[in-house]
């Protein structure tokens, strides 16, 4: 597999998408970060938030403070990113009604062989 | 799941990403697109296709000659998810070496752990 096409996987995985989308807005701890997103395991997230860092897309900030404290943010490549992931996103939900209308006629259309 | 989140799979999926991309150029005969994808299994070809077909972006054109003849194009749905597609390509792409970059100081920090 061409190695683009892994990170490809990371901006389009089910919470990288999320995630990147909820980072354009701002900043966020990762508690915040979770109940933004909803329905993700604090393991997930941990793992996609590992993964964008690594991908140079996320920045982890840790804060040396009691109680400990993390921030999360967009780097400026990961900005990039997140923007032509959002404008897919964005098109993918305004299009679904089209979308479910071809879904319906095909499968009318299956019925009828 | 969101509904709009499969269709985002759909489109950002292994296959899916190289049939949109190739489509976007010309339309393509099954066995002409299996060797400009390359490396695609015959079943996993006819999946995404049918995927595709079923959410409205690619339009099957079974002519009835002999031998059968089956062409494949985007619709004009498929064509506006295309290029949507394609651009997020082209950027992870262009920026791999940013990426690598990225994950060469992400490891030796870890490695210095």
């Amino acid at each position: 597999m061409c190695p683009y096409r892994l990170v490809l996987e990371h901006l389009t995985s089910r919470w990288g998408v999320l995630v990147l989308i909820e980072l354009l807005e701002r900043d966020y701890r990762f508690s915040e970060l979770r109940r933004a997103i909803g329905r993700v395991s604090e393991k997930m997230l941990t793992q996609t938030l590992q993964t964008l860092e690594r991908d140079g897309l996320v920045h982890r900030d840790a804060k040396p403070v009691i109680p400990p404290r993390v921030d999360y943010s967009l780097t400026d490549l990961g900005r990039e990113a997140a923007q032509q992931v959002r404008a897919l996103a964005v098109w993918t939900e305004q299009r679904m009604d089209a979308v479910q209308q071809a879904r319906d006629a095909y499968d009318a259309a299956k019925r009828h062989h």
